[in-house]
């Protein structure tokens, strides 16, 4: 069971997916509301329950791990400060050492958080070490990323975005966290009515909405994952929906395509965020806005 | 595990929530496609999993019934057709009994799947009988229902979303299916960027685009999940939002209410839901649109 909100939830959701697929162990995501809100103490006494959070300061995550902890589960804060509340009440840390993070809009902590998940899990599968396999496929990733850092492309896109009130992203399993996350850092530092869906819910009912006049921006991998958004694309160029495409997969006819060197699928959301990023910084200056100052919002949200 | 899809999902996101708090069994949301696009078999030999459906025709959630009850774990097929393909592959059954539906955009069968769930979870409770409690509540609740349809509060307020562009619908516990549901109603029928978030989740960050020109739809009870929402919308007044909130809790100085009679919180999402699929209507209508047959939309949506 992971517990967590915002950028980390879509970190959490990753770890879901590569819980059940690597380890073949149930995973899902916890709703803190009904042990904080209605006093629910669901028996986890079977559970590994992961809190995952940049600050660890948020008391609804705290309390859902100490609640979880006094039903007899394991627990583990995964954050960027093991200084917190949320480490305190957990019996096991990983630090995510990211260092200061000082976006309000989490970036550099949710590729941070992603990495320190997958090792945990692929630690869990090699029985306390790093298989030799996901050891040198992860090697070729810090070099891959400076690269996409340094790429235009993402940048480049921006003022195709600069007039429009709404955004549709999507992506199928391990994509599908990153096109969760894309929406909200545009939502944060665009102020752009942004919805994520997974390549399925999209087709049971949003598809509707989705028309020339609305952009798209699909997550497609060159794994399962990205193969499996190919109808979903060609329903969405039926409604003749403007589709921008980022990942390794390649799918023709669509209006553009921020590239990203193949690699695992369950490595690919490590890389396929960062132009994401950088579209939602460059369309946040496009539009005048500051991207490290959104409106409303705190570095620590304290939710209950 | 819930397993289902669009509308059903959010009947199967209430049984979540109601299967922790009336039970305090963990529950969520299956990931479809971690078994159906990467072949997982997680372990479910010590799990109910339930899949919810109108049609039953879907074959991802067949799939992952079929999945489920390969690796030990009890199958139920929640639909309003017993002659499905999801009700082959469940060793269990219960059928919806809502009649033909002719909409597309399913109504009906959501309130009879999250009456068919609450009867089914509560029965577990009762350990095979519904308890006279839940029994003397639910007796209230079809003279209350037919009073809410007759009631034009939500159908008058239609004009006012004429020229929106996008919403945001928003709730806690209870409360968020209902938001989940308002959304893909407002997306299937008028086409509007309607994006739902848990109260805590706005709060982690789409916050930041939540101004004076996006209207916001929140789901107030009278319930811990309706009082939880009560920061949220100061929150949302200090960005000067324009917020209109449905249910039974009264909260001064909002932009409007859409009054829904008090019963207690578990029950309110089969009532709350109501004004809001007549206020889809009434969009839909006010737009020109025909909302029972949304563009690029088929009654039965066949994902793997």
């Amino acid at each position: 069971v992971f517990a967590a909100r915002g950028t980390s939830d879509h970190a959490a959701l990753y770890a879901a997916y590569l819980t059940e697929i690597r380890l073949g162990i149930p995973a899902g995501l916890a709703s803190p509301s009904a042990i904080t809100v209605y006093g629910a103490r669901p028996d986890l006494a079977n559970a590994l329950v992961v809190g995952v959070s940049q600050s660890g300061g948020s008391p609804d995550l705290t309390e859902v791990l100490r609640a979880a902890r006094e039903s007899g589960a394991l627990t583990i804060a995964v954050t960027n400060n093991t200084d917190s509340a949320l480490n305190r009440v957990a019996e096991l840390a990983v630090d995510v050492r990211a260092g200061h993070e000082r976006a309000v809009a989490a970036t550099k902590t949710y590729t941070a958080e992603l990495l320190a998940l997958l090792l945990l899990i692929e630690a869990v599968r090699g029985v306390g070490r790093l298989p030799d396999d996901t050891l040198a496929e992860l090697d070729a990733v810090p070099k891959l990323a400076a690269d996409l850092i340094a790429d235009p492309t993402a940048a480049q896109l921006a003022p195709r975005y600069r007039f429009a009130n709404q955004l549709v992203t999507t992506g199928r399993g391990y994509g599908y966290p990153t096109a969760r996350e894309a929406a909200l850092k545009l939502m944060e530092t665009s102020y752009l009515a942004a919805l994520a869906f997974s390549g399925a819910d999209l087709l049971h009912g949003p598809l509707a909405m989705a028309d020339d006049q609305v952009p798209v921006l699909a997550i497609v991998g060159s794994g399962p994952g990205g193969r499996a958004m190919h109808e979903v694309i060609s329903r969405l160029a039926n409604g003749r929906a403007d589709v921008v495409t980022v990942g390794s997969g390649e799918i023709p006819h669509t209006a553009g395509r921020i590239a990203v060197p193949p690699v695992d699928e369950r490595l690919a959301a490590l890389l396929d965020i960062l132009p994401i990023q950088q579209l939602a910084l460059s369309l946040a200056v496009e539009r005048g806005l500051d991207p490290d100052a959104p409106r409303g919002l705190e570095k620590v949200t304290a939710t209950l």
